[in-house]
């Protein structure tokens, strides 16, 4: 395994060059655009490395299917789906569009910034600061890395620019989809992006998804099961944004990908996989990354289909 | 031409009936569904009113055009309409979607929400006081009345409930078209919306765009002819919401309606008229006050086609 | 009046080569770029022309203002616009997209293709020969010239590569706004698209249009009051395609432009104006012909407004 | 098993009251609505039925999956998918605008009429008889079913009212995505959407693509194993309509329906599963079958996520 992530690694640095680090977020910017990285967790808790894998990197929208997990755990899954469908929508991932054209203007799925700011909305707590806390619990637990914490420099790169998402949150505030202070659900949604983790973070959490919630290291139940085959579901119908149709075709593994060049995949069963590549292509997702998912998901027969 | 007045208002009132009041800002809810009041000053500024013409309303959408105006003198058309189209929508007044899918996501107008907000961020001033200062001047020579004021109870009623254009504002924000804090802007584009005028307020104003802007009371030029043009024809094409176009068909005066339940109309060389009526219909223009100026077009001939 | 068209044709040919021939349909292409011909023929029966003015070409969408009258003397109002709607649509004129997104699906207006292939399905005769022998007359009518005829080259390119029509037909039928046979309709729709003119027919139809539908040649009504001034004002707020805003404040003037190249102008009570230049802007309006009534329209201050 | 299926089909029956037979082709009103049928067929050939399994039905959009298979198999990924995406699309089945609003107007994917009008104009063949006689021979040797045929009755009534069809079919012509005679590609299509089956004939299909295309009854391959996974990524991503998120969610077996009240769904490795129920829901699914899929998927813990 270990000398496969190695040439599978090399083979696909090159292209890194074919993309582009995200530039919405001007904090990004300033990452290295040829890096690349993989960790691939099994589920006897064996650990691989290749590339790049001590850099850290903020985990953006990775953290939808994480956040939309504990969203679950506290609301249900009768009071969720009620605020967020479960439909891929064929838009971007920051698209406002169809919360006008389709009634009822709830977003079509969680993974969509409309539909994962309402999952931000429904985290449980008494205040921002606990919802907060509650969060970040939830996240290390699942990565099994107590340190895990948010970036300040990103954060607020983030709140600084985030005009178009508080677009879409007064937009499902105005349609009563979202109820609370807009700016302190959009202060916690920039805080759960902002969340730096390595490869080796997101596989554990892939391979606790892969086991259905069950953390093979501590030996105990993080996420109830049919949860976690919510979470890997979404992840392969709307996991990487606009391009999940074809990656499902490609790779077929449950995938969730982040503007900060992260991927967190999962395969039931057998692994997780956490994959770094900040040169993104068109559609946000890390170019050289899937490359590395589709070689992998080949050389050793992952697909799900 | 007082008794035509009466006469159309006695006849139309019964329509009052099949509209309803404007909802979604709580303040307005307050307005008689029956009220109906109408105001011609024509430019020998001979003045007639009939039916309720005492009762003060607030202004809403009816100031659109008159910011225009100012943003006009301020900016000058070039800088205007880099920023703003010139053509109709067909889509509802605080419409969201074509921001999205139509390149460059410069609004349609300046009738539409986004438009009107876009326009209103143009009114120079070294900082909001003055701004609305500078506003509140040009709404009082256009009406020829010096104690025209907003309401406070209406202009925060909108301020609480103006999250969808505050979703307009920052996704406007975020594809460049606006500068600025947005609350700054949205606080000043309310605060127009909530100025108190009577029908005689609107048909002066309407009697001075029928001159080409020369205000025939005090012998003097308020606005140039062009801009004055300007005005009149986007009034025509885009001043009754989506139903623009039946309205040019049926009355063919060019008009501007605001979901408080006024229009401005403006009868190019021969008058201004305000009309009053807040049960409104599905489009949000006052169900009665449009047949009261069908009545009028026709008896006097007045349609510009 | 003729200087001043001689030196507007002058000074705007050069704009000719801004723009490009119609490419859509084959035949279109064979016309000569550069033409440029302007018509006026005032409501005394005075003619004036300068330019190209002996060129033939199809009339094109100019057609469409002209059928609809037929349809309104035909059907009456009240049954056309249970079929076709009266708003500014915002998209453009082969657009298909309102058809399915806005219910009830029927076109946004009769100047857009959808709506103008329904006013044809709604033109009356025992079947499509009769039909097309009632049209002929009216155009032959309106344009006081009995010799106008089809161009059957254009009209069988046109019927070669009328694909994007014939969806726009089949979704009308399917939504049952349309009866009949598609293909029969069609023929019809493009027989009239092939109709060949001149600027002085486009002049003397728009010259009877400014009269309200009464012919001062031979002192006779050829269309109703009211029916001559709807179609006026569609010709304000549809007429120019999606441009027609734009062009309601630049030139002010009631007009219908062709893919063809020409321009049907009416200014009401005054005259009529043809003017012609197959060199096409990018939403199909004759580029130097829209300055050639840009600047007629300031130098007559002939605007409506 | 067998006792299972009884079970099911028992306790699924009542919800055929809550669905509507499809109305928009005359025939499929014939069917009754309370019928409701499984069939199961696993890997090593045992065969289980329960409820109205000798009941025929026309395959509708459970043909769309197979002449995929089919196009790939006689043209290779990259030329089909070059003319036809990969990705869901948010959209009801017979969407159109997508093809208007989305550059390159290519269709989403397959499953959706656009798509699978597409996929259709690909089947080789020097006419369209052979083209016919190749697409039945595939069904039928998939089906294991040699006597596989076309209902007349259906198909003549798609033929007939198939307009939206064929707007989408005229407008992918325009927009040169399909190359030919429109109305021969529609016949075949209509064609290939009323080849009449059974339930097991559906889960005989399904359990070949279990296999990756491997006929487990006569021991050979019919479907390259890539192609056969393909097929049923889409299945996933776009099997159900508009609802397929859901079902991925709810019930997580690669499926397929048409509003014939069929659904063919593949268990990969483990079985195929055969159901039909005519009453649908909204989005055209058969309302019972699906709960019938439900509870098997559940008591056999058949989700692949």
């Amino acid at each position: 395994m270990q000398d496969l992530l190695e040439k599978i690694i090399q083979e696909n640095r090159k292209y890194t060059e074919k993309g582009n680090l995200a530039t919405y977020i001007p904090e990004l910017t300033k990452a290295n655009k040829n890096d690349l990285a993989i960790c691939v967790i099994d589920i006897e808790n064996n650990v691989y490395k290749a590339g790049d894998y001590e850099k850290k990197f903020t985990i953006q929208s990775v953290s939808k299917p994480i956040t939309l997990a504990l969203a679950l755990i506290d609301n249900g899954k009768e009071n969720v789906f009620a605020k967020v469908g479960m439909e891929p929508s064929g838009d971007p991932f920051n698209s406002i569009m169809k919360l006008e054209t389709v009634k009822p203007s709830i977003p079509y799925n969680p993974m969509i910034n409309a539909g994962a700011i309402v999952i931000t909305s429904m985290i449980k707590g008494k205040d921002n600061d606990e919802k907060l806390e509650r969060m970040l619990n939830f996240f290390r637990s699942l990565s099994c890395n107590p340190t895990l914490n948010i970036n300040e420099d990103v954060y607020n790169s983030e709140k600084r620019t985030g005009d178009r998402n508080r677009a879409i949150a007064y937009l499902l505030k105005s349609e009563g989809i979202i109820d609370g202070d807009v700016e302190e659900i959009l202060d916690l949604y920039f805080k759960q992006c902002s969340i730096e983790v390595t490869v080796e973070d997101l596989a554990r959490m892939g391979a606790n998804l892969a086991t259905y919630g069950f953390d093979m290291l501590h030996r105990q139940r993080i996420i109830p099961e049919d949860i976690a085959r919510t979470v890997k579901t979404f992840m392969v119908t709307c996991g990487m944004y606009d391009a999940s149709g074809e990656f499902a075709i490609n790779v077929g593994i449950p995938s969730k990908s982040g503007v900060g060049g992260g991927i967190m995949s999962s395969v039931p069963k057998k692994m997780g996989i956490g994959v770094f590549g900040p040169a993104l292509d068109k559609k946000g997702n890390s170019i050289a990354g899937i490359r590395v998912l589709k070689d992998i998901s080949k050389q050793l027969s992952l697909s799900i289909f």
